[in-house]
């Protein structure tokens, strides 16, 4: 049995996925992921998810550059969620939001209120020409 | 607008949620949150998932002990993916998975197969008695 097949995917044939960064431990994103995205996620070393909202792969960094080298691929106890272990390119510190921040995270809850906590490293109208 | 209004709930009224272990990074486990689950987390301090197979709010630790601390709630860019970082209690390190292992992400890739790579930190049967 495949690998692949070991994977609980849902009915849509997806499975969740979360990128961590491998150096600093800090969760930079939340994405899915279908049976080829994640065949390529291994074969390449890099983040290929499946872009629901485009219905096609998305070969993460495809537009911004900011690919995600993938170091380790994890899968849990119940065989239903990934996570990736790896390190975000770009800017320094490497960016994985579209927003230009380093992770997606960047808003926390303080007294009731979502406040923005992490800084943009680079202006996203730079990224997406 | 209350910063649970803010959060774009999914067709089943959940939010996916990550669970990260504040002091390591370790990302521990992923579950669901409904916005009672989400807004009592807030009050207690405590993490509270939404159970989809149980259909009602699973208090974590209420069976195990293996309670969550949560020290910050964070949101994502697109408002659809919680991130919380807490602390597991339990057994020294702390217990997050049901299997008695430290976080739930316990296989990793190697030569296309999947293996175990945490250590089990205490038998699940002493654990659900």
């Amino acid at each position: 049995m495949s690998w692949l097949d070991q994977i609980k995917w849902d009915a849509q044939g997806l499975v969740p996925v979360i990128a961590q960064e491998n150096a600093t431990g800090d969760v930079l994103m939340f994405a899915w992921m279908n049976r080829e995205a994640l065949q390529k996620t291994a074969e390449l070393g890099r983040a290929v998810y499946f872009s629901r909202s485009r219905n096609r792969l998305w070969f993460k960094g495809e537009e911004s550059g900011h690919v995600q080298q993938v170091h380790d691929i994890r899968l849990d106890c119940d065989h239903d969620v990934v996570l990736l272990k790896g390190t975000p390119r770009g800017h320094g510190r490497g960016i994985a939001c579209h927003t230009g921040r380093h992770g997606c995270f960047c808003q926390s809850l303080q007294d009731e209120q979502w406040q923005a906590v992490d800084p943009v490293l680079k202006d996203p109208e730079t990224i997406y020409k």
